[in-house]
């Protein structure tokens, strides 16, 4: 049983919809084809030809239509396309916070992306006011053709409600699976590994990982990459040092803050993500025992603008926005090549190792 | 003459248009509400009803059609509400560069309120690719209720567009004017004063102006403030230094590095926005010589989180993104409250002096 239909009302109607039927507010706003029809002398049927390449129309008769068209300022509109195929050309693109400058670069990318595919996006944002289900039915109502999520939107009732509308979705950095549910992953573990190989390279002791919340598993994949190679080479024993973080600067600044002053004198940090990152060079600057990168080397993931900015200069992992949203834009190819496949994709992207002068120690420490 | 209608061929479609009537994607995609009205031994009508809060229809009939979707997984279909209303309960809004974390945040705060007054958000990306008028056609041929951007779109030629569509328009810190189009403001003319006022106070005798990019009717608007606080207390004699920026990171951090290569040795620097003044900072830091805000006090636009960070502390003016988005959603109502009356409203919004380390000396160094 759905949520919308738990109660024996009918389902909240918003504001715009509410009125629908008043009858001030069905004043003619646009101009239709039926105005385009009555000013060329034409049937509305050859005006909706004429706007549709391949249907059959006299170049005459077109010529009439768009002078009409164009004195009368008319557009087209994709809504009775949109009844017809049952096809919108809109993807759902499902946000959480852009106050990460990498959800927001990644939007952007994302954005000039599918437009330049002739889509257009409709964004829904979804915080805890509001669940990823709830947005989703907002999204099956508008009849979009897809959805495009980088939330961490793993619960199996996600994937079960995504495979009940019948919505294809590709989801970011997400371990949800099922029929119609595509996934573009980062090489999170691969780079959990190349960040302890390096820290490894340079004689780190005392390695710290500072890790973004439980849910996210793009975080805990890379601290499994990144303990395993500690571990692999020096043997079981656990010699990594786990801190907690949100993915937010503030955690970053406040664990690392945190961490000195109990007098921990760490000689290696990977953080989850780059704000945590840049928190933990302001900490370290702060503190002023330390210094970067020759006390303690920092890496970063996610190479957001901030961590090439000259006061953090932080060597990170680079997810390849242009990669990401190519592999989104073959993904939904296919899903409109077979609609009724159910394409289930699974793509890893390697991510690129940025080095800054975060790690440029220029002799080993211990 | 419309350039949509400039050549005498069909107008392009996108791909997922142009292949509509392909029989092999004409497969049904979504339950309908005929599928509901099979399912549940009612009419089409009346599932139609029953999903309409204002329709009669009997309790037992709409139990049944509840069940019946229910069972099938079926959402309420928006489209044929748009058909015969007109309105699409969509509100197209146009953003350039998430790249500055100002304009991320103003969406997130935009698509939030939007999305709790019952709006979807058409979301499209305007860059040099696309014109605003491009971006138009496409947001009129989906029949958004609204336009809301942020861009600098201050041509005559965007203010009339706007106006033969008959596409109501909200305009964040823009001078364009015309039937239909609001404006809201930023008081950046009383920001800049206020600016001077604070270096007058301090003591600064050597002020720096560093300019967005000229386009930017907000960046002139602060140095009209800034420049005519300084000359009414000093004269009419230039004393204000001005420097060009282009609203990026590097273009502030390039244009102070350059000027105290220079050995120009500034006392107050006003940016015009925060990613210009994160820049300066760091050229400040890494110049050595100069420190902030003991020699050089430095003041910016935006309150970003980033100005916030340990490393920068700068004091700026707050745009109230909340106060901002209030009057916006304030100016939606009002057009749908009279569609007709082609509301034209012009706000102003008082930016807020948020004061850190980057403004705090102790004593007037001159």
């Amino acid at each position: 049983m759905s949520r919308i239909l738990e109660n024996s009302e009918a389902p909240k109607l918003p504001p715009w919809l509410e009125t629908r039927y008043d009858p001030r507010i069905m004043i003619k706003r646009l101009i239709t084809s039926v105005d385009v029809a009555r000013h060329a002398g034409v049937s509305q049927s050859a005006v909706s030809r004429a706007f549709s390449s391949n249907a059959s129309i006299s170049p005459a008769t077109r010529a009439k239509v768009f002078e009409a068209a164009a004195a009368l300022n008319y557009r087209p509109n994709r809504i009775p396309a949109i009844m017809l195929s049952g096809r919108s050309g809109m993807i759902g693109v499902v946000v959480g916070g852009l106050s990460n400058p990498f959800y927001a670069l990644a939007l952007e990318h994302l954005t000039i992306s599918l437009r330049d595919a002739g889509f257009q996006i409709m964004l829904v944002h979804v915080d805890d006011a509001l669940t990823f289900d709830t947005a989703l039915d907002q999204l099956a109502s508008y009849r979009v053709d897809a959805v495009i999520t980088a939330l961490a939107v793993g619960t199996r009732e996600t994937a079960r409600s995504l495979t009940e509308l019948n919505i294809p979705a590709i989801c970011f950095n997400s371990r949800i699976i099922g029929p119609g549910i595509s996934t573009i992953l980062s090489n999170n573990y691969a780079s959990g590994s190349l960040a302890a190989h390096i820290m490894q390279e340079q004689g780190v002791a005392r390695p710290v990982w500072l890790a973004g919340p439980t849910r996210n598993a793009a975080s805990r994949e890379r601290r499994r990459g990144f303990l395993e190679a500690f571990s692999a080479r020096q043997g079981t024993g656990k010699i990594v040092t786990e801190l907690q973080g949100d993915d937010t600067y503030e955690s970053g600044f406040t664990a690392i803050r945190e961490y000195l002053r109990q007098d921990h004198r760490p000689d290696g940090l990977f953080c989850s993500n780059d704000l945590m990152a840049c928190g933990a060079l302001d900490a370290l600057r702060d503190h002023g025992v330390f210094s970067c990168p020759e006390d303690v080397m920092v890496i970063g993931y996610d190479n957001i603008p901030q961590g090439a900015w000259h006061a953090y200069q932080l060597t990170t992992f680079s997810q390849n926005l242009a990669a990401l949203v190519e592999a989104a834009t073959e993904i939904l190819a296919k899903i409109f090549s077979a609609p009724a496949a159910r394409i289930s994709q699974r793509r890893v992207i390697e991510a690129d190792l940025i080095v800054r002068r975060s790690t440029k120690r220029t002799a080993p420490t211990s």
